[in-house]
């Protein structure tokens, strides 16, 4: 029955099959198609005007995103194999370097490492002076690849990796009579690598390359491979230190600890032969935090240049989404307060988490687990609020297939699972361990809303940021194109201006409905939270080692390895969010 | 320049652009589009019926494979966070009980498993109630999903799982006196949810469900989540089994250690109460292997489910390519003496390697490894040939985008890390250590032919399953019912036959040419080579453990954890490609 129903329903006509087919790869329902055809007087207009001319007609095609060689190349499985095996290679030498440290010691991974960046660096430089000479190398930029935000911190890490480097190398020289020269070279050759793929991304994050397709696959693999690799060695290199002493790891706190393994770090046979060793060991093991999350942001440029590698886009700008606090007043004054109380909790935790006392520590971490979970709460609340508005709003998805929004979703939610397994991890420690203070309880509430939270959130960014855009000025979809190029066929409007683009612009100023409001005032509070969220935990906060319950249920080496792995992205998943919120605040 | 070159080059007409976005949306290439539509009068006739009837319009609109419901459900984001969430969880409680193993013990950790079974279990007999109940749920059968070999296994593997299942309950029964009951409840749940899942995947593996799609999102990624913590936990408990006496491992080889380990595993303040506790125990734990490919297998299936949860699908079945050795000799015999030889090396090495002498364990694995070399040796010669002649051969890649395919080839690659890991970790150990002896001598040469010869292996399929296939009775596809549609438009050829495959049935019954002919070889050569490679693991040769480089050089639980994800995976990947082989011989 249900098989005759659908035959039933099916499109008789010519015209009707082709646009039902057009309508399904689109993946869209095709009745919403028809009433999109009858409804869209001005968007046929639009449409209409794009079928005039070879210009026009090279947006319309460009505007699938589509590949033009995905079927006949051979590059990206030779850049996949090259990916897998010099990842796996790694592993088997990080493995190595930890769990033997002699055969395999660190400065056989340093060397493949110099190994490795080598060829990148060259690549990178090959690259540049190949699309200087080519003009025809890079025809088309994706708009949405390589936000600000992304390359802004990126330089920003950049910045203070390389300050680490000098760090670095000032440390080493101190042990050159005694130790691999290998030490010094490693950190000036990252330094270069970091200057190049710095100024290399900047430039070039938003390419399509179109010719050389397979070198250039080949070489983003490569170039993410590196990324890789360093953000690999960086996390076992600060899980190491912090775990120079584990049995001692009961009765001292991380700093403690970590002064402690500072102090003792190099051979007692080899002395550093100049007296700030320790303030530059210091000094550079304070800012790995922030060369883990430059390899996690160039990996992420790295590979939605790789994925967009002979990708035919749209290549004019897209629309210009005026920014304005008009109409909200709540929402930003809500996370103002929010901030400003996060920053001060901020302040007072590291001052006070450090004392000797444990009842002075204990009320640094009650104040820090109550101002998250305050702010988590109030997160969480807003958000559902977000949620019913986007299902009262009723607001069309966004047609068409985007890979650049598909690939933003997928590493919005893939970076969440950092904060999950943190916070996941803890919930069953605390569990495990039995709530005897008011510190675990606030510990366990502080998790499990984070779940939450995280859960709640991501649906939330998504439905924003899949919804199309209330444009005030309404711009043409591609979808919409092809159905009206069908019904241009049949009826030629005439009554209709035909110059280009005469019909689009028809800009809006009245007050905004309460829904629209509502949804701004949301997205700009949760923009707010989760910067001091990515703030406290980015310059230093670490509750999870000055609590000491992870490090009592399970074993120290493993909780550094999962808060090791899981904080960074943590944090990129917090500074993601913003700038996912932010477009939400924008188009709605 | 190369932008103009690129205007010059576009469609003008609007049939033209039509076609090309057409064309473009289907990833290929506009020119080879049009070439088709001049060449392929017989295609267009078959098209030309395909427009006449509904039911020919169904196909060609369902061919597209696409999804009904991929911008507006929320399905697939509650789905996938069910499945982020009790993952990360599991993780958390297995990372516990391994770590901390007091607060968190095994038996909570069954606990939790039992209480995400029973609920999956339910779900599978509500979606067999439901979907026999009514009719419209499933329309559509993907006929490429759960193919024999993968269901085959299932059950294969099923059985030996619930055998295992039973030793387990008929062990703990000895134990009811003094070990919680859960311990008993747990197998007799997993065995019920085996049997309840075998019976709904061999079933049902096929389908795209098109109502309560939501619901069966949820459901499966539940199933997915069970599946993956099932063989998570057995992986973990094989580890810890291996490695109860890690101090010890450097003088004992596996098999000693594991009936040490097997003998002193109960408390030693409870004794069994029925004396053939020990042999249930050793049966058991050699039927582990078994259970974690179960759940490979399940997921493997299950993952494709619930990708084809709403997907519109051609339901015709595909063409019948009939097996025959014809024409080929060389490849079938080459392959069969390798698999016999293999197997006889099998057998003298699993006897020899459990002897006393070690001079006796270093011929067996000096036999096993010269074996294997040959093998690989041979494989990646003929593979190469291989590839030189799709080179060669210029044959089409088979055109439209095929979802299963893709997801095939990404299992395939995917799977084919885990024997990626253990070689390349063989690798770094045999260097890290010397090569002291010709045993380590062959393990290092046979672990680096294997990557060689695994990413060849990789190209040979993808390129094999890609192309298109040499129907000797072709088949129209549905981008040329695409073209059909316009170039009919224009002029209808009244000289071709108009009855619905009236055209397409022209066999063709001639000796090969010998490019084909050396594919078919090539790939019978392969199929059976993979089969022996596929058997040895599978059956509990384990040379990782026999030869103790790789637990001295990495410590034991780092390389029985190594080892044991590894290998499922290795043997996932040689039963997969075997099943390729077949459809790259059938359509060479």
């Amino acid at each position: 029955m249900g098989q005759e129903e659908d035959s039933d329903a099916l499109p008789v006509t010519n015209q009707e099959i082709h646009a039902s087919i057009l309508a399904s790869i689109y993946g869209m329902d095709f009745e919403a198609g028809k009433r999109d055809e009858a409804e869209g007087v001005q968007q046929i207009s639009t449409v209409h005007a794009a079928a005039l001319g070879q210009r026009s007609a090279s947006v319309a095609l460009s505007s699938t995103s589509v590949w033009r060689d995905r079927a006949g190349s051979w590059g990206w499985m030779l850049s996949a194999f090259i990916l897998l095996n010099v990842l796996i290679l790694g592993c088997a030498l990080v493995s190595g370097s930890v769990f033997n440290g002699v055969q395999v010691s660190n400065t056989h991974l340093q060397v493949f490492l110099i190994i490795i960046i080598i060829p990148t660096t060259a690549w990178m430089l090959f690259y540049k002076a190949y699309t200087c000479r080519e003009e025809e190398a890079v025809l088309y930029k994706d708009v949405h690849a390589g936000p600000v935000w992304l390359r802004g911190g990126l330089v920003l890490f950049g910045v203070c990796s390389l300050i680490m480097d000098v760090f670095k190398i000032a440390y080493y020289v101190g042990y050159t009579h005694c130790d691999s020269p290998v030490k010094i070279v490693f950190p000036v050759v990252q330094a270069v690598f970091i200057l190049v793929q710095t100024y290399f991304l900047w430039l070039h994050a938003k390419d399509c390359v179109q010719v050389q397709r397979n070198v250039t696959r080949c070489g983003l693999m490569l170039t993410l491979a590196t990324n890789l690799m360093l953000w690999m060695t960086a996390v076992t290199e600060e899980s190491l230190h912090q775990t120079v002493y584990p049995d001692s790891s009961t009765n001292y706190t991380s700093r403690t600890l970590l002064l402690r393994a500072a102090a003792a770090d190099g051979d007692s046979s080899c002395q550093c032969s100049h007296t700030s060793c320790s303030i530059f060991e210091h000094a550079y093991y304070y800012l790995y935090p922030f060369n883990i999350e430059y390899s996690l942001f160039a990996s992420a440029m790295t590979y939605v240049m790789w994925k967009n590698v002979g990708r035919l886009v749209d290549d004019h700008p897209p629309h210009e989404h005026r920014f304005h606090l008009r109409d909200v007043l709540l929402g930003p004054a809500g996370g103002l307060v929010v901030l400003v109380a996060g920053i001060a909790t901020f302040v007072v935790y590291e001052v006070d988490v450090l004392a000797e006392e444990q009842e002075k520590r204990d009320m640094a971490l009650t104040m820090y687990y109550v101002t998250n979970t305050v702010t988590i709460i109030l997160m969480t609340i807003f958000i559902v609020v977000g949620c019913v508005i986007f299902r009262l709003e009723r607001r069309e998805h966004a047609s068409g297939k985007n890979p650049t929004r598909s690939l933003d979703m997928g590493l919005l939610v893939g970076s969440s699972m950092g904060q999950f397994t943190v916070s996941y991890f803890t919930i069953v420690a605390v569990l495990g361990m039995g709530i005897d203070s008011h510190v675990n309880a606030l510990n366990l509430a502080w998790s499990i809303l984070t779940v939450v939270e995280l859960c709640l959130q991501n649906v939330f960014i998504i439905e924003g940021i899949r919804r199309e855009p209330h444009h005030d000025v309404r711009r043409a979809s591609i979808f919409s194109n092809l159905l009206a190029l069908h019904a241009q066929e049949e009826r030629r409007p005439s009554h209709i201006p035909m110059s280009p683009r005469s019909s689009i612009a028809i800009p809006v100023h009245k007050p905004l409905p309460w829904k629209r409001k509502m949804l701004k005032e949301i997205s700009a509070f949760l923009l707010l939270s989760n910067i001091i969220l990515w703030i406290m935990p980015a310059f230093g906060a670490r509750p999870q080692f000055d609590n000491p319950i992870g490090t009592e249920f399970y074993e120290f080496h493993m909780w550094v390895a999962v808060v090791n792995i899981g904080l960074p992205f943590g944090i990129f998943y917090r500074m993601h969010s913003v700038a996912s919120l932010f477009e939400v605040y924008l188009t709605s």
